[in-house]
């Protein structure tokens, strides 16, 4: 199973594309699309769709998984967030792929057992499963591998219940 | 100057092409963009992407300007316009069209003088400036020639400034 993890942010947006042979993880690509930062907001998000459908049609992945952020109460965060979000959404979309979202508790949880976890405990967890020399940086982009796994997690989990 | 107006929804989106020649406008084409109600939200937002970038492609405006609809403090209201209004940026940025964005206000504004206008005042002052049978329905269909209006009367206005 490939999963392309997505960390959705218009500024900066991590992605993870992991494999997963059921037994471990292994990471194919590591990054974090950084559009022209003075760009417009039209600007970024036209630039990142485009990366991102590249991506897509390149790699082929089974699913896309994109984190839903947290934003508390801060409507223009949100705004933001959905804005990044759809992004990635329109361009699995446009290649018949299909995306599931995962809140940032579950992805936390997910790769660390806690759902309160740190950034830099996400970074540790992320850099031990994909057996990796280095945690990725910036954190954007070990979000985005842990949102791939967390999709990895929960599929594997519900074909054991699907065999019990 | 064509301006495509939209008023961005996940489930509805409003879209009116009005054409001004500087001393009047005409609604070239109006539409509400309604994806299968039951497709999931990145198919929905997949397919709105999908129709949005061929009327860009077949229309060619010389601007989108969208809505940014009032959320007050509904946190999932804001994401789902964030994710809405995203799809109409990056439909227009992969055609090199400029956008614009105007709050509810600045639109009830430019139609009806009244910032704090009724969606029926909206849709009565449409109508009457664009010379239309009928009011335009449903609303959302209104209030995306309403934002193309507001464009234009706000360049026109910029005009005028530039040659005082």
């Amino acid at each position: 199973m490939l999963v392309l993890g997505v960390d959705p942010g218009t500024y900066k947006m991590g992605i993870g594309l992991v494999e997963s042979d059921g037994e471990s993880y292994s990471l194919r690509l590591s990054d974090a699309l950084s559009p022209p930062r003075k760009a417009e907001l039209a600007a970024r998000l036209g630039w990142l769709h485009g990366r991102l459908e590249e991506l897509v049609a390149e790699l082929r992945p089974d699913v896309v998984a994109v984190e839903s952020p947290f934003v508390g109460r801060n409507i223009k965060a949100a705004i933001s967030v959905g804005q990044a979000q759809a992004v990635a959404m329109v361009a699995a979309a446009s290649h018949g792929i299909p995306v599931s979202m995962y809140a940032p508790r579950e992805v936390k949880k997910a790769v660390t057992d806690n759902g309160g976890s740190s950034k830099e405990q996400v970074q540790d967890m992320v850099q031990f499963l994909l057996d990796l020399p280095n945690p990725l940086e910036p954190s954007d982009r070990a979000d985005a591998a842990a949102v791939a796994i967390c999709h990895i997690n929960n599929t594997q989990a519900h074909d054991i219940e699907v065999w019990e």
